[in-house]
């Protein structure tokens, strides 16, 4: 069963929004096996969305469009679907009543426009809205199936698991592929491509990498007979051969894994950042119920606030300047102490685009202080992904990873040493 | 100049990837008033890959592809180009030096599977990438242009910027339309539409309303002859109509306008914060140079910290709870002088999904203590898109966006009060 996706309007081609219909419908369609081979997103033009439908269907068995259902003049889905079906559009009464019904509630008045949704193209299912005023609508055409939904997500979302999901599962029969996503952090995209190189080899085994800064997903797909039975082999094995890179699955995040870690452990932890802001304390706030593992935070941004909030010792602070692991080390008793933690969770480090400290962008160290041990460091070193700002974000947003990540291993007792084989603080750092 | 864009990766059919990629250069294209007439999204499949840049360039002048440039096998643009233009991949020299290059500076080993990086379809033009190790690629076909670029955001952006742009911008002359986006905080939609009506009326003149949590960009796109010179009487009279609720324009955002007004005045801000646990710190650190005007915070989640770290009265804690317009007064004053700073901006509230000290979701106070006046403290009632953590991440985001807000009007000398007419804290509030 192959599928394609048709998102109609101006305002995707525009960028002034992001197509999110697709992604989701992706993902549900997805779920339950059924293959996306092609999503196209084209503008309000009646003569291309015809087009665009017709070429669709010549090479899948059904498009799922969404948007151009609306009531105003640039919705034009219904009358390109008409024009592709040879077919007039007719008014339903049972659509108009309705309408005319959902304004009167609303005591507003209806707009003649409006009836416009109550237009279907002759021999069309309609394909009802419980959600808004925009129905659905099935076409068959001669190369398939044609399912237009409303564009807003809300209603789209509701039609499609109401009405067209389980026609569409039912059609596609169990899924011919099974697929698991493992997260994975600071190891590169080619060095774990590396270690997986003999499951990459596997008959009926597709990997994809999906890569965020100083993360990787990596996503299995088995696919042919007994495709989920095998899958549970297939995902040990790339444990087996990622070790303890790997910090969880689908969508559990490393915030979510630390939170639960710390939880489990019935531990606190609090966050002393200064190249990152505030973002550890962010992701560490972000889930429901952090108030349990997260103390709170401090930002010391400005070195001196590190003396000040963090008792740094001023004069470390003058020898080494912020920017070493003495003072990551620093930061983390400091900020654990300051909120009466379980754990201290410190980052300091140089964002660029300047250097600092005659430290490079980029050289950043992480403390970990807890119970029974002196603080840990570590000191990865970054790639610099160029200049200005957006190179900035995402040296903040690998600190923030590499230091949860740090934390992680820290809590399972397992090796703090960097995945990559990178240096960690060697003596003449620590002066 | 039409010109088409083709997204490359599995990622993104399977709905695990939005496509801001595709949104981006719509955007960018825009801007330059070229147009985007479709946007396709292919699997990494081969010949799939093939067939959709020829059939892409058999509409269109060229065809912008994003995606598939990297080292892993997935990674199949390149070789999709080489067979579309029926040439061989050769390696070449300059690619493979400044790649061994990139991975000794980071300390790491040359994954032999890297190199792929370095193979170019024989005739391509190389686009150099400054922000990472895929470079882009030029290709040019029977049909017409082709620029490949990688799918990491910030090195395409820094590609197309760089090297793309300027190129398509000459090839298409200058733009039939001319645009301004200018971006208002704390007024809802409906509200600012409702204000524009005379100006929605005006021949040749589209507005569009691009809503963020708490923000609203309005694109004003002027058409026709004479566009770009009748753009600057129709700005003006959008921002005669808005008035103060225009913070600023294009990507000036929020956080980059009050450093601005800070740095104009020599003056620094420090962060108490609560339920935004440290959005706020990492908004005001995004940008290089945020040293001179952010001092630092404290992120005072618990409610003892909030005593603790910035000296709010426990019985003030006690009696109102941690949700209280005089905690937030008092946070702002702590903050300020835990870390000696002109200003301090505080905030408290309920992210949700649960009430908190008998206060419901979307309750929150911002708090300003600043030089020769008493805390100012504002409590907007915010809009609460629902349950869940796609609720409680918009609520953090409406707060962050609202103090800056505050701060902004508070550094202006503008009337704080709510632009929707929503009640501020009254006096059984204040106990």
């Amino acid at each position: 069963m192959r599928v394609e996706l048709l998102t109609v309007g101006d305002e995707l081609l525009l960028g002034d929004t992001i197509n999110g219909n697709a992604a989701w419908l992706g993902r549900r369609l997805a779920e339950h096996g059924i293959e996306v081979t092609r999503s196209v997103v084209v503008g309000d033009d009646l003569d291309v969305i015809v087009e665009a439908v017709t070429a669709a269907l010549g090479r899948a068995d059904a498009v799922i469009t969404t948007g151009g259902l609306g009531p105003t003049y640039d919705d034009l889905t219904r009358d390109a679907l008409a024009k592709a079906a040879g077919a007039a559009l007719v008014r339903d009464p049972a659509l108009e009543r309705r309408l005319r019904e959902r304004v009167e509630r609303a005591g507003r008045e209806l707009q003649p426009m409006a009836l416009r949704m109550a237009d279907v193209p002759e021999g069309a299912r309609i394909l009802a809205n419980s959600a808004g005023s925009a129905p659905g609508l099935r076409v068959e055409l001669p190369g398939g199936i044609v399912y237009a939904l409303p564009g807003v997500p809300f209603e789209m979302h509701t039609i499609m698991d109401e009405i067209v999901l389980p026609e569409l599962a039912e059609i596609a029969g169990p899924p011919a592929a099974a697929r698991r996503t493992l997260r994975t952090a600071r190891m590169w995209e080619s060095v774990v491509a590396t270690r997986l190189a003999e499951v990459e080899a596997m008959d009926g085994v597709r990997l994809a990498y999906l890569p965020d800064p100083a993360e990787v997903k990596v996503r299995i797909t088995v696919v042919g007979p007994g495709a989920a039975a095998r899958l549970t082999g297939v995902e040990a094995r790339v444990r087996e051969l990622l070790g303890d890179a790997v910090y969880g699955a689908e969508d559990e995040s490393l915030d979510r894994v630390v939170h639960r870690l710390l939880a489990e452990r019935g531990a606190t932890v609090a966050a002393a950042e200064s190249l990152t802001g505030g973002l550890i304390g962010a992701e560490l706030t972000a889930m429901p119920g952090s108030s349990a593992t997260f103390a709170g935070g401090v930002v010391a941004y400005a070195t001196e606030a590190k003396h000040r909030l963090l008792g740094v010792p001023a004069d470390l602070l003058a020898a080494r300047g912020a920017v070493h692991p003495d003072v990551a080390a620093a930061m983390a008793t400091g900020v654990r102490e300051a909120l009466d933690a379980t754990y201290g969770l410190a980052v300091t480090g140089v964002a660029g685009p300047d250097p600092q400290d005659g430290r490079p962008v980029g050289t950043i160290y992480i403390g970990v202080a807890g119970p029974g041990h002196s603080p840990i460091v570590v000191g990865p070193k970054l790639p610099v992904p160029g200049a200005g700002p957006e190179s900035r974000a995402v040296i903040r947003r690998m600190t923030v990873v590499h230091a949860l990540e740090l934390l992680r291993r820290v809590l399972l007792g397992l090796d703090v040493g960097d995945a990559n084989g990178e240096a960690r603080p060697d003596r003449e750092d620590r002066g």
